[in-house]
């Protein structure tokens, strides 16, 4: 099969796509036949360099992809050669095949197309895991989301709209408002021009920038508010005002979705399918693609990606 | 009656015992005859003038106290006048009297005697509220406490080791050591001599320091490790290092119980009773008192307190 694969880490142009190995399934795995893959931030981390794909997972990127299941593995149950699924993967979605531990797939949900389902499982899983399996986002409480537009940006204002939260999110720039207040949110922040910690305050913030924000984000929480950090694009090691912290009895939660061990993906990825599959089949939650560009073009893909232009997913059509 | 009243900020000789008005029980209040009171860290913070009671609350220091009802206000249900208990206050307790609301009362437990219960409200319900409702250590868990032969310190040995976790402890001197090793904890740190973070790691700790020990907590956590900052004798201000955390899917908690809501403060209770108090009434876990000194030498009690040389509570008896 072929597969993007990174001879030496760099920019865009370091993703080829070249021939490899098939993929073959282990115990408790099944293999896809891709239709498609999308692109996520932690991709242009992996081609960087400084994100290594977790022991046991493909050594190509792409955390999630569509298709349909070709082989199953030892003690595999409940799916079945044929069946149209999407997964969340430990890596290797810019492929043509993947091989997937059966506990990260998902049904394709009705009345999204199995090219649109790429986009689903990591958006989906991060937002679901962070903003409500740990942060516990409730109904009526007040929500921000950084990078609106973003992929995790347009999944979380849906969910968050969906489960009763006053939403409210940043974008950088203003062409980005509309999209984002037709998705559901109650109030759109352009930071260019406008200072977040002015408005709120929030009850959970789902952020991606880290350092950069974490004392804006502080002054933003309410009494009880969790910031939950997934991302560090704006650095690292930031200064916590724990007596601003102490007086909200609040918290700072920092955490990622690929490192986990498989048993906890596989508790998130039913979590989604009994709490999220029904909004999007029921249509309150629609996957946001931005565009869909052929796999051998993933590193177009990434240069769309860091140009932050795109409004939702970029998908890689195999 | 009698009560300590800080005329003006300062050192311990600002506590002085005076003639004020007496309490008189409102809606949902109880009025208690006090037999003893103990001395918390926040009552020195208080009596510098940088800990204000939080509203509706006596201005006198005191967090906690024992003794016996006196009065009941309108609405109150569960209690007699004559009952002994013991009490987690907003403040007042250093006094002969002083009002309640009726859901921070606790009864004493059997086999404590009445003054003695007077150093269990405040570290009991802080230990729980912040350890296992807060931090959800489980059994088998590796639980830091810093500052072992504190009230806290001596408290959160004993019930995390009464629920199964490993529990390590720091202290100031080995003098402290026997007396944390005979209260359970399993390892017991000098942190003038030995660094922390070389033990561990841990899943969770309860930090009274702050900015100054916050690199270190978080070096020492473990994966998925729960960070719960209660006091900020290091000061407010520290370096987090958003990467670690993220790596290690950990979190920061901050939080303090004085200021949390009424309804909050009951439900602490109520769960302390459900929880803690049936360890204390089998002997599993026991008030830890360094000595009584009469109220009207709270000043001293106080000295002592700051110079760190006792171990578990300093009570003042009425």
């Amino acid at each position: 099969m072929k597969a993007i694969v990174i001879r030496k880490p760099g920019g865009p142009e370091a993703l080829e796509w070249l021939e490899v190995e098939d993929p073959v399934a282990g115990p408790g795995e099944v293999v896809l036949e891709v239709v498609a893959s999308a692109v996520n931030r932690a991709d242009a981390m992996q081609r960087q360099g400084f994100y290594p794909p977790p022991p046991g997972a493909p050594p190509y990127p792409g955390l999630e992809a569509s298709g349909r299941i070709i082989a199953l593995g030892a003690g595999v149950t409940g799916w079945r050669v044929g069946d149209e699924v999407c997964a969340l993967l430990g890596g290797g979605g810019y492929a043509e095949r993947v091989r997937v531990p059966a506990g990260q797939l998902l049904p394709v949900p009705k009345g999204v197309s199995v090219e649109d389902a790429a986009g689903l499982p990591e958006v989906v899983c991060t937002v679901w895991s962070n903003v409500f399996m740990l942060g516990r986002l409730k109904v009526g409480e007040s929500f921000l989301v950084h990078g609106g537009g973003s992929g995790i940006g347009t999944m979380a204002i849906q969910l968050a709209k969906a489960h009763g939260a006053r939403v409210t999110c940043t974008v950088g720039g203003r062409d980005k408002t509309g999209r984002c207040r037709e998705l559901g949110a109650d109030e759109v922040i352009d930071y260019r021009e406008q200072d977040f910690t002015e408005y709120g305050p929030y009850d959970v913030i789902l952020d991606i920038i880290g350092a950069e924000y974490l004392a804006r984000n502080v002054k933003a929480l309410a009494t009880k508010g969790r910031l939950v950090v997934i991302g560090l694009q704006g650095g690292a090691k930031g200064e916590l005002d724990l007596g601003a912290l102490l007086v909200k009895r609040a918290a700072v939660h920092a955490t990622s979705l690929r490192a986990r061990p498989l048993e906890e993906k596989a508790a998130i990825v039913e979590s989604v399918r009994e709490n999220v599959w029904p909004l999007i089949e029921s249509g309150a939650v629609r996957p946001v693609i931005d565009r869909v560009l052929p796999m051998a073009e993933a590193a177009e893909a990434h240069r769309i990606m860091e140009s932050s232009a795109h409004i939702g997913k970029i998908l890689l059509r195999s």
